[in-house]
């Protein structure tokens, strides 16, 4: 009974957890039971019953199937089913009637073979990558109508009446879904891509931020064995390691985000492919930053000396790109000029001219401990690459 | 009309690819085609339709959703799909014979109330990303079918046998499903899985495999004007890009394989979590690739004599990861033993001695280029990283 008590616990303490990380999952919770709700009561009350019969059912079918996290989701999913089962409906009955002019035999082969042909080609329509990111669900409901319209077609006489009230039904269920996820606290898809691409970039600049002092203290602290401790309490040293894998969820919020209609400072049309380039280019710096990190953590020992002499350029890279990230990330998020940052970046590419006089004037000093030199010389040369994608970023987002 | 019918042209094209980029494509679009075909006929042949009634064009509606490219697709929603109708079918009529209790006027506030509270739970528990992950599609259902069948009932007195043919007819339609998609050119997610995992380790080898040959030799063509040619020419500098991304496509795979039961080499319980393991490491080793990359693009020049003087470890070192890499992916297509890899993570360790001792040799002839001489060496501490982790996939390998 304990550990059953302690297992009830954790799962009350994950649904917390879950709930304070992201408070709109509860609110979104509570619309799909709303419209759920609403949608189910409508179909109570006897005037519509009377009105649709059964189909009406298809409304809480709907609600359920097509209600999703953000505005885009639901829009796309809506519209989707609605313009699918349309077509469908009306290629369904084409079909049927083409069926009937080859008699009662002949009936039931044609109606098979055109299932088959339409079902195959439509299920092939899905492979293709542009389709399946926006059109998946229509295509899906597409098969379902007009294969259930066409076989149902044999049986039910009053087709057309049907097809009728499903098509309202859906709407109706469609329709509900659409208004309660854009007027109760709406989410919206290309808001939170903005968010992302944002916070991604702000990420990165909190562990450049942290760099300078991490490397170059943690290294003359390392004969001390604070190292490990140091390192733990650090967050924002994992911070960029969610940069890495954003590509998947950033795509498929910019394929949402298409869908929304204008919302505070989007409009419909905003340029939401430059969020996924902008994202790429940050993904780019991560995979740098990934390769700076495992310096962080060697136990090779580079040089003090040199070390100490490029301390200064390399602390400043990282201080000036960081600024850059920063003052990139909030000219994104204010949408306001990004020349601020140029500055920033201009810093950083002076700060790369300073390392390469401090490389030069070290070598004329040192001369045999070339390679004690080669790891810091690393960290060096990948920050002068980070720097470049800092720039590219900036250009990204003029 | 000559536009439009380059754009069909186009489209024909694309198709073409499609299909011959994958050829299962096509397979999984008939057996599609196939699966619906059987289950409207099903509907039509009269016995079966008097004993279901117009419940019979579930079983289609189940095809279309359920079947899914995988095997362990197509058995994850159907099992989803089946037990998910039990449930929430039980639970529904409970539902309602809790709220006949309340009388006429009350049954309606309790399905409501009921109704919210069950839709608003079930969809906060499809937040929890293991839910979501393995079970997002049976809450789904279970949301459907509850509300579905507690509202519905207030009308339709013989309820009990609707929910007996609906939950017949989604067996049938799930059973065809997994009949089909099993007998006939089975996809095996688990296979799949398989497969992209040991293609990705071999892309990371046929760079490392190339790169030698790329990063010295065309240095020192550089002045001839050549590089840019050759470079667009050998596609396995682009090979690893794909390795990059790879996580949510790896993710998703594992957990359909979790579903399929045993086939081919792979029995029930094979340990999936292994591969992403596996890949993860295998990314780790991408994200080095795309910073060595970097230096095959640049423009900075590196002392062509320090070069010359690393050319040999640094080969070594690439060529044997590439044998270590190569040797892995056999082992794991082949489920052999991983251990002819680690003669050449032998080697290629020796070869970062090797690489130490040139660097110092180099170190007591040169004295003053040490500007020089940093990409070289960021490209060889690179490559010491690449190993590190080539060291670490053998391990997980094991």
């Amino acid at each position: 009974p304990d550990k059953s008590k302690a297992k009830v616990m954790n799962v009350a303490k994950s649904m917390r957890k879950l709930g304070q990380d992201d408070p709109r999952r509860v609110i979104h919770s509570l619309k799909v039971g709303l419209a759920l709700t609403l949608v189910s009561l409508l179909y109570y009350s006897r005037t519509l019953y009377d009105g649709f019969g059964i189909a009406g059912i298809w409304a809480v079918l709907t609600v359920v199937v097509v209600f999703e996290f953000t505005v885009g989701g639901t829009l796309s999913k809506s519209l989707n089913r609605s313009f699918a089962t349309f077509l469908a409906g009306a290629l369904g009955l084409g079909a049927q009637h083409l069926a009937s002019i080859f008699g009662e035999k002949g009936e039931p082969i044609v109606i098979g073979f055109l299932v088959f042909l339409l079902g195959a080609a439509s299920t092939f329509t899905r492979f293709f990558p542009r389709i399946k990111a926006r059109y998946d669900y229509g295509v899906l409901i597409f098969i379902l109508t007009f294969s259930m319209v066409s076989v149902s077609g044999v049986r039910v006489v009053e087709l057309l009446e049907l097809a009728h009230q499903r098509l309202s039904t859906i709407v109706i269920g469609g329709a509900t879904c659409i208004i309660v996820s854009m007027c109760i606290c709406p989410v919206w898809a290309g808001e939170d891509l903005h968010n992302l691409v944002t916070s991604n970039i702000e990420k990165l600049a909190s562990y450049l931020d942290g760099f300078g002092d991490e490397y170059f203290h943690c290294k003359s602290e390392d004969e001390e064995g604070k190292v490990n401790v140091s390192k733990k309490d650090k967050p924002f040293l994992q911070g960029y390691r969610s940069v890495l894998n954003s590509k998947s969820t950033e795509d498929s919020m910019a394929n949402l985000a298409r869908w929304e209609p204008r919302h505070g400072r989007f409009c419909f049309r905003h340029p939401w492919k430059q969020y996924l380039k902008i994202g790429a280019i940050t993904r780019q710096c991560a995979y740098h930053i990934e390769a700076l990190n495992g310096y962080i953590n060697s136990n090779i020992q580079a040089s003090e000396e040199f070390q100490s002499k490029i301390q200064e350029p390399c602390t400043k890279m990282s201080q000036e790109s960081c600024k850059a990230l920063r003052s990139l990330a909030s000219a994104i998020k204010t949408m306001t000029d990004s020349s601020p940052a140029n500055i920033h970046v201009e810093n950083s590419k002076t700060a790369i001219n300073e390392l390469k006089f401090a490389v030069n004037k070290a070598s004329s000093l040192e001369k045999a401990e070339l390679l004690a030199i080669v790891p810091a010389a690393t960290v060096a040369s990948t920050l002068i690459e980070i720097v470049k994608c800092v720039e590219k970023l900036s250009e990204a987002v003029h």
